[in-house]
């Protein structure tokens, strides 16, 4: 990794101090976001997520500070790929009390994964890690994710893996939302008590699919629900969306319609580019 | 902080790398050990907790390996105080799916806090952030402490936390466990739904209170149960144990018979410093 690939605070930095808190207690959120001509597109859902995540776990985020860095970068990362940015709570003494610290601003490169945004068919397998309940850290993408690196150790090379939560109720994919039609509407699961909210969930349900003059249902969501849909597609803000294909054994939506061009999920992807060209397959 | 008094992988070093998974997901456990003449008298016990919560999360540590940066980090480091050892999943791509990397292994000395062993009255502080459920990270110290963040920020000054679980059982302080005598027995805290199983806690449990003809009761136990106790502890492997004076609003065992020398909590106190001196009040 080259130097102007990453900056601490502002400062070409490979490496964060021993005593950040985001190392000792995960006390931090990040944002991991698509970077196209030398824009981040989705930036001020981003911004918003990240304040939220901050003002819940007690950062003291300063804002222009940060757009000062994220345009320093911007200058200095190629054009295209991803930026990953981790605020945390910053350099502290020894103990779980914080003290007024002031924050730490993380920002990466990355290229793209590859493959790069081809819809290709995608087979989740189900997780036997459930997901806990929190409602204090639900929705937030905070760094204590021991949840997803436990449920992740169980997957097969090649799949994505779908968390359920204690309850049983369908929550996500490992790094990305998931969304499902019934033949009626788009329903997505609920996450007040565990989960991620995703950038690019909340942009298909507050823009993208009300264009198309439908809405997204927001509730739980049972694994019957979901084997039994229509058509199923998980999202995140780096790859857009992805059409699903299998659930392991239990769902099988190949023959389905998500992938063929008058299919609902191709016409929300259709509608994602127009938007937002960078989304395009 | 000077560089002789951190070494990450052997190398005096107080940075560790942007894309060291402890960072980015909390993939880590880490222990604080007391450090005496240049020894860490419960290193036995730490070894054994370290290395049940590597395996938990599937992290590969290399014990030989960590024997030779202790060793060189204790040559290093003053002769008394603390040492703090973070064992990490180590570099890694972006992902949570851990692709076999060598662990990183951080080693920090700190002094110890002040006042550094006095038994001082404590006063706990009821903590509303209940801790969730979740067996798979019950008992080992990762380094996802979010929890313990959350709850340390509803404390006044000059308090530590009592932790209930969200079935309102007893758990553990912020950063210690809690022991209780009925009138005829030693109780502590079942952990194997939350809670951070200490290394002083095990000491007491299986070495210095069977030692005095009694033994521990480990069960789930009600706040009313707290709040009958005749004699109330916290311990840690830094400051050994801390009779509790108080539980705000709730409980007072200040007249008790906790710190007179005849009490219960005096007798386990005189055991451990007994076979371990640099417990001595």
């Amino acid at each position: 990794m080259v130097t102007s690939s990453c900056f601490v605070d502002g400062k070409p930095q490979a490496a964060l101090a021993l005593n950040d808190r985001g190392l000792n207690y995960g006390h931090g959120v990040f944002e991991t976001m698509r970077l196209c001509a030398a824009q981040l597109p989705l930036w001020h859902y981003h911004r918003e997520r990240l304040s939220q995540g901050a003002a819940r776990l007690g950062i003291a985020l300063d804002l222009p500070r940060l757009q000062v860095y994220l345009q320093q970068a911007l200058e200095a990362f190629p054009a295209d790929g991803m930026v990953k940015l981790l605020l945390t709570a910053g350099l502290g003494p020894r103990g779980y009390r914080q003290q007024g610290q002031a924050a730490s601003y993380v920002l990466q490169y990355f290229p793209l994964p590859s493959p790069p945004l081809e819809p290709a068919a995608l087979c989740l397998q189900l997780c036997q890690y459930a997901l806990p309940h929190n409602a204090r850290l639900a929705g937030i993408k905070h760094l204590n994710r021991l949840d997803q690196v436990l449920a992740a150790a169980e997957l097969d090379e090649g799949v994505d893996g779908l968390l359920l939560d204690v309850e049983g109720h369908v929550v996500e994919a490992l790094s990305s939302n998931i969304f499902l039609f019934d033949g009626h509407n788009w329903l997505t699961p609920e996450l007040t008590l565990c989960g991620v909210a995703g950038v690019m969930r909340r942009l298909l349900c507050e823009e993208i699919i009300p264009a198309l003059g439908q809405r997204v249902l927001v509730e739980p969501i049972a694994l019957s629900e979901l084997i039994n849909a229509q058509e199923v597609f998980v999202c995140n803000s780096v790859r857009g969306i992805q059409p699903v294909s299998e659930l392991v054994g239990r769902g099988d939506w190949s023959a389905a319609s998500s992938r063929l061009p008058e299919s609902q999920t191709q016409e929300v992807m259709t509608h994602l580019a127009r938007v937002y060209p960078c989304f395009a397959a």
